[in-house]
C-alpha cells in the first residue's frame, strides 16, 4: 500500500468526520419513508439519529465545520435542515446510490487535496450510542492508530451471539488497545455466531472506519482501480472548480461496492480497537422500544396516553397535523409488547416481537399499488 | 291483581311496542358516549342497534306508528333522527332518569287511555336478535299470552352457564309453548349458574315484556301504589291536554325502581315463553366481535386496513372527519384479539379478553379531569 511515510502522533491530528446519511430503510415503517429514513427520525431521544451523531463526533472534529455529511438528492434538503451549522459545502449529495465505496473515496478525494494527512472518521447516521464519553475516547485511539498510516476500524465487543451483524476477527496486539484485524467475517449462521461469541476473539464490525485521507485515496488506487479512475477524474475537475458537473456525470457511471468488500477485506494490515460504549444499530422498532425512556410499567408512550393494566408498549406519535377540533386521546387497556405508531398517514399496530417483519407491510402496501404511502 | 276479564284470543289483538332506549353505558367507549349510548350505535350490522330493533318488531305493531320509545332529553333529538318514521308524539322524553317502572308504567296509562286491552311489547333497544323471524313467533305467542289477561316476559334459552345476567325458573306449561314462572333469580355466582344451566329450568332474562296496557295499570296500582300516585296525576293532566308540563313536574318526584322488583317479582302469575332466536345482548366489544362479518382470518376491519398475519381482531372506524390530506391507512402485522376502535377523539386498543374492563378506562378519564372524552 503506497502512504504518505508513518510519523508520530505528536499533537492530535486533524480528523474529519464523514456521517454516511444516505440510507432508506423500511423497518421502521410508518415513521420511516423513502422521503424521511431513520437516520432523519428521533428514535432514541428527542433528536434525529443523524444529529446525535453529528453532535457526538463535533468534540473530535471541531464541530460541525469539520465534517462532510453524504446523502441522496431526494434527502438534501431534510438533511441539511436538521444540521443548520453544517457548511453547504460539507453535504456530500450523491447523484446516484453507489454502495459505500465511491462515496468515501470522493470524501478522501476531497479532504486529501488540501490535507493528505488528516483523519477521516467514517461513521454510520443512524446508530445510537449510549455512553458518548467512553466512544470519544475509543474514537480517539483510533484517529491516532488512523494518523499512524494503518487504516483502523472500531469493532463492538459482542454482548450476545448476534447473527445479524458481520464480525471482525481479532489479531495480534499492535500497540496498547489497539489490535491488528486478522479478517472481516460475513453474517454467520447460529451456530457460528455462537462459536464467535463463546471464543471472545470476534467483534461486531459496525461500519465505523478511520483513515487518512491519503492512505484511503492509495488504498482505492491499489484494490479497485475503475473507481480511482473516476475519482481521480472528478478531483480534477475540482481543481479546476468543476466538481458539480463532474459528479454529476460521472458519480453515476462509479462501481457500486461497499467499502467492506472493496477495500477493508482486501487491505494487509488493519488496526481495529476494542469498543464497549452502549451501541445499539437501532434496528427495528424493538430497539427502539428498548432505547426509549419507559415508565415504571415498561412503556413508552407520549404524555396524556391512557394507560390501564397496559405493559412493555411503545407508543410513537409523529402526527405533524393534529386532529381537527382537538386532540386525540390514545387509551391503551390490557395490552403488552405492543408497538403503535402513527403519522400523518398511517397507523401501525404490531407486537414488539413481530417489529422486523414491519418490511412485509411496505411490501403488501407497494402490491396493491398505493406506493405513495411507503 | 285487577284486570279486565279475560277473553279467547280470536283476532290478532293489537300491539304496541315501547322500546327502551335511555340506556348509558360505557363499555363501547370510544364509541359509546353519554351523548350517544349504545343503542345509537351500529355494532351489529350497518344500522344503528335501535333502528333494528324496532324494524325488527314493526311487522307486529303496524309499522312505527304502533311503537313508542323512550329515551332522555339529551337523546332526543339523535334518537328521533335515525327514527324517521315514528311519530312526535311516540318519542316518550324522560325528564330523569327513573329506572323503568315509572316510564313503563306511563306508556301503560297512555296507551290505556284509548285501548286498555291492547298489548304493549317492552323491549331493550340495544340487544342482537340473529334470528328475527323466529323472534317474531315467540313474540306473537307472547302477545297472545299478554292478550289472555296474564303478564308475559319471553326468557332466552342459555348457551351456557352465565353469570353476567337474571335467570327465570321455569314452572309448569300454561298452554302450549307458555310456561308458567316460578321466580326471578338475580345474576348467579359461577357455582349456581353452572347447576341453572345443568338443570335445563332457567331462562335468562332479558328484559322483554308483554301485557296487556289495563294490566299493568292495576298491576303498579296493586304493587307500587307511590308510583301509581303520580303516574294517575300525569294521566289525569294528559286527559286535559297537559302531559307534557306533568311529565316535566311529577316524573322526576316517581320512585326510581326497575319493573323487575317493582312489579314482577311481585306478581303472582307470570307467564314466560322460551326463546331461541339467536339472542346477544352485545354486551362488549367482544360480543361485536363475535356479531361481526369476518374474513377467513377472523378479522372484521373496514375495507383498505392492512392486515399481515393478522388473526381475530376487531377494527372499528366511527371517524367522522377524514384526515387532512387524504385518508390513513391502518396496518396490523402479527397481531391476534385485538379490539382497535377509533373516533374522532379517541382511540383505543384492548384485547378482546380484557374488552369487559372498558369502564376502567372511562374511570381513569373521569379521574384526570377529562370527563369530555367520556
Amino acid at each position: 500500500m503506497t502512504t504518505t511515510p508513518n510519523r508520530p502522533a505528536t499533537a492530535a491530528p486533524r480528523a474529519v468526520a464523514l456521517i454516511l446519511a444516505g440510507g432508506a430503510g423500511t423497518r421502521f415503517w410508518p415513521a420511516s419513508r423513502v422521503a424521511r429514513p431513520k437516520q432523519l427520525l428521533p428514535l432514541s431521544g428527542p433528536d434525529p439519529l443523524l444529529v446525535q451523531t453529528a453532535r457526538r463526533v463535533a468534540p473530535l472534529t471541531g464541530g460541525e465545520s469539520g465534517m462532510l455529511v453524504a446523502t441522496g438528492r431526494h434527502l438534501a434538503a431534510p438533511t441539511a435542515a436538521i444540521l443548520p451549522g453544517l457548511p453547504a459545502s460539507g453535504l456530500l449529495i450523491e447523484p446516484a446510490a453507489r454502495n459505500t465505496a465511491p462515496c468515501i473515496g470522493w470524501a478522501a478525494h476531497r479532504v486529501a487535496r488540501t490535507d493528505p494527512d488528516a483523519v477521516i472518521i467514517v461513521l454510520p447516521s443512524d446508530h445510537h450510542i449510549g455512553d458518548e464519553p467512553r466512544f470519544r475516547e475509543v474514537a480517539a485511539r483510533a484517529i491516532e492508530s488512523a494518523a499512524s498510516g494503518v487504516i483502523t476500524t472500531v469493532g463492538i465487543q459482542p454482548t450476545h451471539a448476534e447473527t445479524g451483524y458481520g464480525y471482525i476477527e481479532l489479531g495480534d496486539e499492535r500497540e496498547s488497545g489497539v489490535r491488528r484485524v486478522r479478517c472481516f467475517v460475513e453474517k454467520p449462521d447460529r451456530a457460528r455466531a455462537e462459536q464467535f461469541f463463546a471464543s471472545g476473539r470476534y467483534l461486531w464490525n459496525a461500519g465505523m472506519f478511520f483513515f487518512r485521507a491519503g492512505d484511503m485515496v492509495a488504498a482505492i488506487r491499489a484494490h479497485l482501480p475503475a473507481l480511482a479512475d473516476g475519482l481521480e477524474a472528478i478531483d480534477r475537475a475540482a481543481r479546476d472548480g468543476d466538481e458539480d458537473e463532474a459528479v454529476a456525470r460521472i458519480f453515476p457511471t462509479l462501481p457500486s461496492i461497499s467499502i467492506d468488500h472493496g477495500v477493508m477485506e482486501k487491505v494487509g494490515d488493519l488496526a481495529v480497537v476494542p469498543g464497549d460504549f452502549g451501541w445499539n444499530d437501532v434496528g427495528s422498532w424493538q430497539s427502539a422500544w428498548e432505547l426509549a425512556t419507559k415508565d415504571e410499567a415498561g412503556n413508552a408512550a407520549p404524555a396524556g396516553t391512557v394507560l390501564v393494566g397496559a405493559r412493555d408498549n411503545l407508543v410513537v406519535d409523529l402526527r405533524t397535523r393534529p386532529a381537527a377540533g382537538g386532540d386525540r386521546v390514545l387509551a391503551l387497556l390490557g395490552v403488552e409488547g405492543l408497538v403503535i405508531v402513527e403519522t400523518d398517514d398511517a397507523l401501525l399496530v404490531v407486537p414488539r416481537d413481530r417489529a422486523q417483519d414491519v418490511r412485509d407491510v411496505v411490501d403488501r402496501l407497494k402490491q396493491s399499488g398505493r406506493s405513495g404511502l411507503v
